[in-house]
């Protein structure tokens, strides 16, 4: 017997599925049934929860017991499930099991079988084949459609590099829902295109004029941000993208007057919209890009202007972490280089076939590779090394060549701390590369080779808790030891997410992990303070959802600082047991119960007489155990263990109380007291 | 042409050398010259120091130049090289430049070789090889004497187990002076005893009786601890194992009223007195020792009387982290297992044929292993975790066996944090023991086995700051955090010592070291404050030399924690350029400056309502260029750059007075503020 849940009834959905499948059918006489579970649940009022449909279905179809027991005892098991949820989840969950009991459908494959099978669908590729370069049409292609192994080993790139901004050409179209842009509510605040998890939500801005061409019916509004006066706002997203996981519509701050549950951005299913939302997405990439300076960074709608270089990862819908990397490779993208320890988003950024990691008009975009949990840091370090020692090399040249004095002056000396001043670097190798062309020795020839060091290359260190706390700890804290220009970013989901969710030391006391069955007995590590302590380590702590311009200071900050840094990147998981919907409000509950700090440690502070330990946290108001409560990693120990998570979270309170009370006191030590 | 520095003169030195040796200086004909260099040092007022000495012999025999010349030229380098130091060191270096060059005396062994031989010297053994076990006669005397390549395989052990205690029959005699009690002065204190690196020095208790049989001119005195009323003291020197290095006389804290410059101990000629030091040492063992139970541990005079289970281990003369695992063998050792990190403590440790670890009386003694630089940590754990599981392994089987009941709950709720638990316990355990011997079954033959585990072990991960700081601090921080019972001991000297000086994070700023020949840029890592951010570890950091007693209590405490302990301990070492003699008083002056913290982190104190740090160093009073200025890893910057020396300088003031604001204010925190 084979049950599935699809949107398009018996017939087209026998139509739909792979010959080979069907001839397995046939060949196996099976019974095939058909449900659209994603509809009647969410018309039960479940959102995108099915497993009470399926349920149903399975109930009236298997014969496992008579129909009547079968309903009688579900919806007595229902009301247990469910009755400490209240009488309205019970309500929906009834709803929806009758429903689903009543509307599974026989898919009577022998009556169609005769009938002409319906045209084969597009494969994922199809749309954009036209457009895609060679190396996707003849290598990635192949590898998507499953048919890798038939590929010789001469098609693969002999030196192990892989073409960035490759997963665009992966269209999997699997959300039902995806977000509608109301374009008369929007106050275009870039919350939206900030928290997405896969950068399918863009804004544009540009002149009236360059929307002549758009399609019929493409939504605009005039820009609100009188930076942009006079020009026309856009946003638009990428229905075949897009994961559907509505972490858009839960950030958007806008509320239509007319119905207080709607916003200026709305989940709609995506399969009508589908051909407009390609036409319309695909005219907003020709829209051309703002430029880059100058961009109020601090202003989250200008700054979601700028194009990310990180697009379409294979993270889960709602993902937590991606936001972050999405971030920073809108801010410094086109001069990034990342060493990313192992861990999910070493599998979403490199996931064979495809990157997520892509380049902007000029051709700039990440350098991206991924080592091992054991030895990530290091990696990185030699990034940095490399990279110091090639302009060294130039610096040395320029010296030795015939070459105006106010150029040297200007590369050697050029301020690059913010984009401005990047910019301006370019411009002067730009202008270096043109006069040094001409000269035909080898020093000359030598230096065009490392001309390119001399503009400011951001290394970013890169994984989760499970390389920064453990595994990977040693190297980290040696190479934030060496003073030397790197950022790391720890995208903390406070477990090993991508192999299945074990305890790391930065597991919170009470969780429940693999490893930690019985709730983690011990606080979580403090990882923060310990790079504090070496006293010229920029080192900060973000959560997104509870404060996301903080976030974005934190990352300019970092990078800025010409020495280590290290971002805390709070990422909520699906290894936490929460609603990834709701993901970013799990965040600001974190923040307002304490158990995770704001903060800002950034040793230029010392220079002007002040203590480097900025507190950005308000003093905790939500009870530890009320923020616990609303994830099922802490939850269910109370439910399976109640008596020691009652202990476990009591210690957990009083863990919480203590740091926060020593970071009150160490941001509050007058800097004065530091210096003799 | 060969140059002996020899005390014997030319014929006696002759007849003491190797056949084989003389045998090649005949067929080579070559020219001997010999000279008492150590003497003629120690005569100009150089103490051990000969270079001058043998730099005079070497012009007044070599013809490299004439004769005048070369006096003139040296001397004229002499007055270069130690003005700076004053008008005495030159003169006393000139007065031993000039004794040098007309003492050093032709060895004509062409007139003595027809003489017959001298009898053949013993070798290193012989003295004990009587009372030796047959297996340091049959394979650890042959290693000695490097004839180890012809030994069998067989001989080996087939489990890489090697006796404990060996390294008492490697009778090196090394020193050329060593200390000499003076029994009318000694306070007995204790504390030459306790600083001792090579455990030569021993303090014994017992009745007039015992001394019955002593040698004639055995020194006593009358016991002048209370608790030892009318009983007799003795303190022995091994002479022959004793380096010489001075350690005892410097910090032995009387004089003479008649001669200032005379302690109750002073280092004396070592051959006058070999065979009567060797006769008074052998009789001093054979005193009984005075039982560990109830010495007051802290007292060094009582607590030194406990016997040390390491001794005369192969590390330099002055060692200044020897004393630290000697203590630790007083304190625990009939009970300890230690994990060894690679580095100068397991070279010194387990340097093959011999091991300074050894057994009491009762066979008790530390079992001792060592591993990598990058998992000794993990190494120990492993040991704990295996000892965990026998004890309840052994609980369990407690339950199914047929005991009386008061000793099941005795053997299950013992106190075992001190010495007098532990005595009860062995005795419990020794009563199980004998009751359980007559029981055949299956459970009681596997509780006999499994019955030791019920006694407290304490696990001990050793290593240096290379492996704590650096290559195995990943898993030190993950044994650290995993809340198990074990004591960090981290024998702290700040750069790679075994290695050869290489700079580890421990390396104070503006240090000289390999990687970092233009002094450390960066400040010390502060691994205590790392381990103490989890709150629920046990932290202190020591300095034996200055403050012995607040080091005795930091073991003491750091054992009996129920959780993980770990203790910072500043080891003075060769490679920071300082008479060894001397290391006591560097570790005041670094201390005195702030350069070092005394402090303890005692979790158990939060229940007692106190804040778990408290700070036991005084303020810094030292300014912190004087301390840098006696050890020549600082001093030498100074003189190669003085600019960044002086830079640097400032810049670890600043670093320091940074750090002791920071713990004074942590220390100082409310306790209530650290609760909500």
């Amino acid at each position: 017997m084979v049950l599935l849940n699809s949107p398009h009834g018996p017939a087209d959905t026998w139509a739909r599925l792979p010959e080979r499948l069907r001839q397995t059918i046939r060949t196996q006489a099976l019974r095939v049934f058909v449900i659209d579970a994603t509809r009647v649940g969410r018309e039960a009022g479940l959102g995108p929860h099915i497993n009470t449909v399926m349920q149903a279905c399975f109930f009236a179809v298997s014969g496992v017991l008579p129909r009547d027991e079968a309903s009688q005892r579900c919806r007595a098991a229902i009301h247990n499930t469910y009755a400490r949820k209240g009488e309205a989840v019970v309500a929906r969950n009834l709803a929806a099991f009758d429903a689903g009991f009543a509307q599974v459908q026989l898919l009577d494959w022998g009556a169609l079988a005769r009938e002409p099978a319906a045209p084969a669908q597009p494969t994922a590729l199809a749309p954009l084949a036209g457009d895609a370069p060679p190396f996707v049409r003849a290598v990635i292609a192949p590898m998507l459609e499953r048919r890798g192994d038939a590929l010789p080993v001469s098609a693969l790139p002999c030196d192990g590099t892989w073409p960035l901004g490759t997963a665009r050409y992966d269209k999997r179209n699997i959300a039902g829902e995806v977000p509608l842009w109301q374009s008369d509510l929007c106050v275009q605040c870039g919350k939206c295109v900030l928290v997405c998890p896969h950068a399918v939500i863009r804004a544009k801005v540009a002149a009236p004029e360059a929307f002549a061409a758009a399609p019929p019916g493409f939504a605009t509004a005039a820009a609100r941000d009188h930076a942009f006066a006079g020009q026309t706002f856009t946003l638009q997203v990428a229905a075949e993208d897009c994961t559907g996981c509505g972490l858009c519509v839960a950030v958007c701050p806008v509320s239509d007057p007319a119905d207080a549950r709607r916003r200026a951005i709305n989940m709609v299913p995506q399969r009508p919209l589908r051909t407009m939302a390609r036409r319309d997405w695909s005219f907003s990439l020709s829209l051309p890009e703002v430029p880059r300076t100058p961009l109020n960074l601090h202003r989250i709608g200008q700054q979601q202007l700028q194009q990310p270089l990180f697009e379409f990862p294979g993270a889960c819908a709602g993902c937590g972490e991606t936001p972050y990397l999405k971030l920073a490779s809108q801010l410094f993208g086109d001069r990034l280089l990342i060493a990313n320890a192992t861990g999910c988003s070493s599998i979403y950024g490199g996931n064979l076939p495809t990157t997520p990691w892509c380049t902007n008009a000029q051709g700039r975009g990440p350098a991206w590779s991924n080592s091992l949990f054991e030895d990530n840091a290091e990696f990185g370090f030699g990034m940095r090394v490399a990279l110091d020692q090639r302009r060294q090399t130039a610096l040395a040249l320029l010296a030795d060549l015939p070459l105006p004095a106010a150029l040297i002056a200007g590369l050697v000396s050029a301020d690059q701390s913010d984009e401005a001043g990047i910019v301006a670097q370019r411009q002067r190798v730009a202008a270096l590369k043109t006069l040094v062309q001409q000269n035909q020795t080898p020093q000359a020839q030598r230096l065009l080779h490392h001309a390119d060091a001399l503009v400011r290359t951001s290394v970013w260190l890169v994984g989760g808790d499970g390389w920064a706390y453990d595994i990977g700890f040693g190297g980290l804290d040696h190479v934030l030891a060496s003073g030397r220009d790197l950022n790391a970013l720890v995208l903390d989901t406070e477990v090993y997410s991508n192999t299945g969710g074990q305890a790391s030391k930065a597991t919170p006391m009470g969780a429940v992990a693999r490893f930690a069955a019985a709730g983690k007995a011990t606080a979580k590590k403090d990882l923060g303070l310990m790079a504090m302590s070496y006293g010229d380590v920029y080192v900060a702590s973000v959560a997104l959802g509870a404060r996301d311009e903080h976030t974005i200071r934190v990352f300019l900050e970092a990078e800025s600082y010409p020495g280590p840094a290290l971002i805390l990147a709070y990422a909520h998981c699906i290894a936490h047991g929460i609603a990834m919907g709701e993901g970013m409000t799990q965040q600001q509950l974190a923040v307002q119960s304490g158990r995770w700090l704001l903060y800002r440690f950034d040793p230029r502070r010392r220079a002007r007489g002040l203590n480097p330990l900025q507190l950005d946290s308000p003093a905790p108001r939500l009870p530890l155990a009320e923020a616990m409560a609303s994830e099922h990693r802490f939850r269910q120990l109370q439910q399976s263990q109640p008596t020691r998570a009652a202990a476990l979270a009591a210690a957990a309170q009083r863990a919480v109380d203590r740091r926060w009370a020593l970071y009150r006191a160490l941001a509050a030590l007058p800097a004065n007291a530091l210096e003799r």
